[in-house]
């Protein structure tokens, strides 16, 4: 009877060890909606390799650089970015100073809700409307005019505001790589600015580690004061061979680790594969149309032309090392607001 | 007898003190190459304004940011400015690949030393020269030709490297800066790249806190890996109208202090004097022939063409505010080698 008195209580305190250091462990656990497996590992075994003093390959913590791409890598960006769906609204709140619009491509169409008609946009076409809609007032107009977009507007989806619409597990890379010394920026192929008016709130990054595409700007003077305005003219597209231009001019380092989803980011992966030690690029695939969408050729579906990941990609990725993220397998949360994992 | 002793006991006791009072006090000014005088106390008073908790004018730590112009406001830049110098010589040591330039303008005159013609080189001709030798190789390998020259090149006057040519004052009002939380970036109409090269090594200041002037890069292969090729096309220009849109573009936050010395960077004061709050604009006047230089109509001399501060600039110095510093009177040391101020 003593005998097992004492095994239970033998057995009751190795439980509670067990419980104990399970629950430790979980609150350590820096990447809780990450499913075990390759790509979680990978980011763990990447920032260990980076920060551990001694370790051949260590990274001096000013140059502890991470890039991220932002639609579809840091938030949703189906069906439509998010942005065009704010030059479309905008579009339509500007119609009331532009009567000519109704009768005049390509506002006609989206004045209209014609979708088939938006769907085949050229690149000029999309042109006009960016011009339209994001130049020709001062910066600083613009920037309360995309904020007031964010608060308004809603997915088709999920009726949520867009900046609801970012993924936990990505979120919670950003902070992992920060509370390790690296410097989070985003390397967008959207507009810097329109990027900028959440990057702080949403993901906390601060607008200087902004990189992104960007309208040509001009000093003027507005009833006497300088402003900057917006001229409708392309002055840099931070998008596919840009974006490694882009890190070069904003950034002088090469990243360390590098995070995309779709072909805009081939090159900032080879550009950051290319350097020496330990490096870790990434790709989100969207293979989840459950809890957010599957689309493209990577996934052996339909290409929807919005964030492709194309085979060859994927060849690249495989022939490269390069770590391909599962949200299906990989992500136990897709957003903060989702239902916690069991 | 014993009441004088004492008493010069007391005398001793007292003037020791003062003298630990003071040598504390010197200890913890935080400028110490600058004599007393407005320039002095503006920057004093500026600091305390925007970082004193409670302040109207208090400044988040993430909003602290000040602009240094580079050449003639942190480094000497006369008779030539460094970087053209560096082209100069670079147009030496490529003209050995290059037998044409012995005939042709505006190589000849360099290569001839002709003083008189490169004098009256016109921006033309200037855009030839930079495209011949800043364009046509990798970034990574241009560095390591910056690097090299850096480490030769000379001083005419003072037969000492460029990067010891900076002025101590200014290093200290840098030091002071970032001690109290703001981030202190260069916003320079030199070659970003260029200044890049040495500015973490003497300023202290980051590549990624270098805003400057560009030629386009692109992305391309070399032996199967990826390199930025610098191309000879002009990509930004961050002098006058140029530095408020680098400004937005690279930091995207309005400075609270800016620091210049010439008529390219009345804009940069303008817009951050347009902001709220405590700022800061300071112009360093060049009017000490003796330890460095003077030049320019501000000083009623000849104007140079570089780093010209002319009487409209002092002008508007005047009407908006801006302090104007004046080498001879508000520096005691000019260069970190200087004898130390008595």
């Amino acid at each position: 009877m003593r005998k097992i008195a004492l095994l239970s209580f033998a057995v009751v305190a190795l439980i509670g060890g067990l419980l104990f250091a399970l629950g430790v462990r979980a609150a350590d656990d820096p990447l809780p909606s990450w499913n075990d497996g390759a790509a979680k590992q990978g980011i763990i075994k990447f920032v260990t390799a980076t920060t551990t003093e001694g370790s051949p390959t260590f990274v001096k913590p000013e140059d502890r650089i991470a890039t991220f791409d932002n639609d579809g890598t840091l938030w949703v960006s189906h069906p439509l970015y998010a942005q065009a769906v704010f030059a479309l609204d905008r579009v339509h709140v500007l119609a009331a100073k532009h009567p000519e619009w109704k009768g005049q491509e390509p506002f006609k169409s989206v004045l209209a809700g014609d979708r088939e008609a938006m769907a085949k946009f050229t690149e000029g076409d999309w042109a006009i409307i960016v011009a339209a809609t994001h130049a020709g007032i001062s910066n600083a107009d613009f920037i309360e005019v995309v904020k007031q977009w964010l608060g308004q507007a809603r997915h088709p989806r999920f009726e949520r505001p867009y900046t609801d619409l970012v993924y936990q597990p990505m979120l919670e890379v950003m902070d992992y790589l920060r509370a390790n010394g690296f410097r989070t920026y985003i390397v967008t192929g959207g507009g810097q600015e329109f990027v900028r008016v959440f990057s702080e709130q949403v993901y906390s990054v601060p607008v200087e580690q902004v990189v992104g595409s960007s309208i040509a700007t001009k000093y003027a003077y507005q009833d006497g004061k300088p402003i900057l305005l917006r001229e409708p003219k392309i002055f840099f597209v931070d998008d596919k061979v840009g974006k490694p231009v882009g890190i070069n001019l904003f950034i002088g380092k090469r990243p360390y680790a590098a995070f995309g989803n779709s072909d805009g980011d081939r090159e900032m992966l080879e550009w950051t594969g290319a350097g020496d030690g330990a490096r870790l690029m990434m790709l989100v695939l969207h293979d989840d149309a459950t809890r957010e969408f599957a689309y493209g050729p990577a996934n052996g579906l339909p290409d929807t032309k919005i964030g492709t990941f194309s085979q060859a990609l994927m060849d690249q990725a495989k022939s490269q090392g390069w770590t391909v993220i599962s949200m299906k397998d990989d992500w136990k949360q897709i957003f903060p607001w989702d239902k916690k994992p069991d």
